[in-house]
């Protein structure tokens, strides 16, 4: 059977928010994300930038924190609809025997912490400073325009269960992979805010962030951010596209940061609204689903991924076999 | 006091949904919204054409039905989120005093029929027939793209009455127009999908329907709609356009079929999800609202728009003096 | 009988090279022309800025003069193959009876100057500086990126005129309007590098320089042009276009400078080197010559246009009756 | 010492102009072309197929002939400037002891064909039929909208003997790789319209046709037709790109036909017209002549190309060692 979204969830999640990255040279990153890809810096501090994408207007959505050992993924943040439902999630995650913990963040409202049962790490916020779009401010545009955080994807040793907690909480499957024959989860593409997804999981070793998204207008702005990255000698680090995925349909290209943190920008969200819409399954067997077209993907985009601190990384529960280097991962 | 949303409406609206309009010569305004627009022909019977866009996986967002009199907007259509919510708005509309009727309409769910307190005739449906999304179908693709129907614009003559209407179903203002210095609705922006509009009401004569919207992948797209309704003999029917509008910050395109009712190709929107965001205002003194670049406008897009059956239509309560053509009329 | 190029003629001109504009404030012209339009400032100087396209390794296409008194457009620049064309044009020209003037200009090779039949002010030149090309720095891209010069639109009392004389040059005709049923020319498209124009000249109030082109990649830079002049604050500085002419396909926008001097920013250039091609005729009463799409021009691009240094303004030997506004013009 | 174009070529020279290749299954590759690729076609007999570009005025740029035997580039075509010029290049080739050879072909004028001396089947014509250019006929565009073909490319045994050649007869090298240190031609971008490239060759086994290659008006058409192809099952038949050509700085998209012969898509020539312009040298050592960006090529882009029939593939003298794959080949 598969998960179905809880229709009255505990609280109400509305949409991923922010992410935030341990990094090992603070401006290094704050000029790639800036120069490379395009995004604006709201405010910087001693150890920690803030970031947001053109028509943002939450304070941030990119948070860089510098750090002298490591690089990693602190946390995927997401918003809920109001402070009550902040403490709505309190609640319900003690009663399910989650520990959670409040924490005061700059520039945000309520927020509250804590792990998923995958051990992927959680911040949630009912809200942000605000500050202006600049999406009407044209001259600022640069590289690939990112207009705003879109999505996480996480590498999970047990897509399952992930999916079965945030179906709970109200997170909805748009499309998802199984091995062929069966109902084995081995990705599912989980929606909140109307579209094709806010959450990935792929089965693998975890949990490790894979990557974060941000949306780009266009074609255009997709390959202007290829030509920016090759002239400022990134070129070498797309190390996935552009291609169209089959799943979800995105036009993409996948960028690593100095710190080697992984970084989509695509196009071609489509509207996932209407309960009576059944999620898309896509076989494993199917390689349309990886790709509709585009050159392979590198082994590094196949194997790396930012771990959490202090979080072990799990062997998968789902293994293949016969291998490929795609069915092992099933990331798409 | 500037209108807010109730936070917990009688009942649920999701988005826009679909729109049905009388034609006097079927085949021509059928081809026109396949060849000229790109739409998708879902089903045809003797009286009816069914479109969709390319994303859509509803049976049809816009409806075509064969008249021997005058062209006419039949009614704009909202879906709700499940069946009880139709079951709801009937009672929330029965106790407000608002009559309505419950229609069996083929490929729908439960539907409701009613007129808003300024006379736009709605249609409410809780669910359609799926059918296949053919966005993946490139080789399909055609003129504009068209990937889903987003909003409506209607011309009203008492647009406050209409925005508290609206926001007490649960509709969200993100931008609207104040004559300087008042906080007298001129325009209003109103949204329950998580960007910038589902409806939107401009002071005017009205009830009429002013326009309905598709979104397009990209300008590129909406410059090829405008080169191929050039190539088929259609450059004369784009009564504004391209252009960017200040409010809402689309890059637009509009066209009049062949019974002269008008259809909006944009690209876009912005998300408008977290409560903190205040709505945009505009003052009617503010040129950029209209346009932040672009010729003007036709005088036939300002004054001409789709009057609704056996509808009266009303004189504006707000008149501007001295007047400018745009003033008086307050549509951005 | 129209006029048809000389295959061999009495020397070579390659293509259209660069304009030389009197701006009254020389800081504000340059960051237009950088900011608004995009164009690399190659060098300035106390009373002179050079500016290129990004594909440009010529060291200036547009050079901007300061001037305490009016604006004017004092030559436009064609390129001729080598040294010995210079010696070449001066010999023809002197045989001719054309007045013209060896000068020496900074960055330039050997330079000759003179006026056309019709009083067009015009510099040839046999090299200049290489400087390099900015197309790979993606990063520095702004606004509308421009690539290159591409072609001069010339306002002229006697088109017939000044398409014999540039025609004997070797300048071939690619499209053409002549008032229906007759061979009275009213607008010629003339070029040298083997697609639709370096020069045109069309009917009217002349000589003035009616517009310098530059070539843009695509659709995309083309609105974001626009974009970016809003944002700016040039919106307003629009005064024809985003739109489709049917003369040459170009996709068009035309901005006008601080000075009023105007600029086309346009794509779509079609290849015209094969001799069996004949000239595309398009009959004044054919409105699709001037647009397949688009809104009106406004009255100024049709009435305004910059004036050469001394040159008297002529009266249009070829006079429209009954009038109308395009006919009396006859520009595209 | 590097060949420079002679600029008094005893013949002249215009454009690349069309191709004609040998196919298995002419329905099949006649619907690859159309299809996948949005050619038009311009004619088809019972064992042949013309095709050409939207803005071609010429009656075919690309012959598709039926045979029962093994797929084949016939010959690449070179337009000359007319009918005398075919007699010039008669003369020429004889007094030079190359074998040439008039023929008749349907739509042609006069025609010539010969082998340079590197084994390229090379055909000369002086015109063609003219017919409607289709570039305003947006309403057909499909795929990729190619506009035109633009250049051949050519893997060669011996890279400095043929550019010697075709420099003889005023071909123009704009870029070209050489082994770091020496002036050993490994690849040559030779020009003779004005932008970068008519004629390419590559050090490799040849000869053999790597590809030809049609312009698309932007980035958005070539990456609808990558979009195209996935739809319609030829998403495999990628076999490099998107990326972007340091070289060139061509934004390219390489795919196989139905017979494994090449085309390329792309955007973004530059000018290349001025004599003090000096071509751009790329070290084979460097990795940014080949790609800006992008996934790496497949092998078979690298290895597989099209044979002249009856003309025995030669190794090349060049020999990298020690050996990566791209230096073996030194295609860009």
């Amino acid at each position: 059977m598969l998960p179905t979204a809880n229709l009255n969830p505990p609280f109400n999640i509305t949409r991923a928010s922010h992410v935030c990255l341990a990094v090992t040279d603070l401006a290094r990153s704050r000029d790639f994300y800036r120069d490379v890809i395009g995004l604006i810096v709201t405010a910087e501090t001693d150890d920690t930038v803030y970031l947001r994408g053109l028509e943002e207007a939450a304070h941030h959505s990119l948070v860089l924190r510098n750090v002298e050992s490591e690089p990693l993924a602190l946390y995927v943040g997401f918003r809920v609809r109001m402070a009550e439902d902040i403490d709505a999630a309190e609640r319900y995650l003690a009663s399910t025997g989650i520990r959670c913990e409040r924490v005061e963040i700059p520039h945000q409202g309520p927020t509250l912490r804590f792990r998923d049962p995958v051990g992927t790490h959680i911040e949630l916020t009912a809200s942000m400073d605000v500050v202006d779009r600049r999406m009407q401010s044209y001259n600022e545009f640069r590289a690939g325009s990112p207009q705003r955080l879109d999505h996480f994807q996480v590498v999970s040793h047990d897509v399952q269960t992930a999916t079965e907690f945030w179906s709970t909480l109200g997170m909805r499957m748009s499309e998802y992979t199984a091995r062929d024959g069966t109902d084995e989860l081995w990705g599912t593409w989980l929606e909140v805010k109307g579209n094709t997804h806010d959450l990935v999981f792929t089965n693998g070793h975890g949990p490790r962030l894979h990557h974060f998204a941000y949306t780009v207008p266009d074609t255009t702005s997709l390959i202007h951010a290829a030509d920016v990255a090759g002239s400022l000698g990134f070129g070498d680090e797309i190390d996935r596209g552009p291609g169209r995925h089959g799943i979800s349909n995105a036009l993409f290209l996948y960028l690593r940061d100095p710190d080697q943190h992984r970084i989509e920008l695509f196009t071609s969200h489509y509207q996932f609204i209407d309960l009576e819409d059944r999620p898309m399954r896509w076989d494993l067997s199917n390689p349309r689903r990886a790709q509709l077209w585009g050159m392979p993907a590198s082994r590094r985009w196949f194997f790396e991924a930012s771990k959490f601190p202090g979080e072990p990384v799990r062997k998968p529960l789902l293994q293949a076999k016969p291998e490929t280097l795609e069915d092992s991962l099933s990331i798409h």
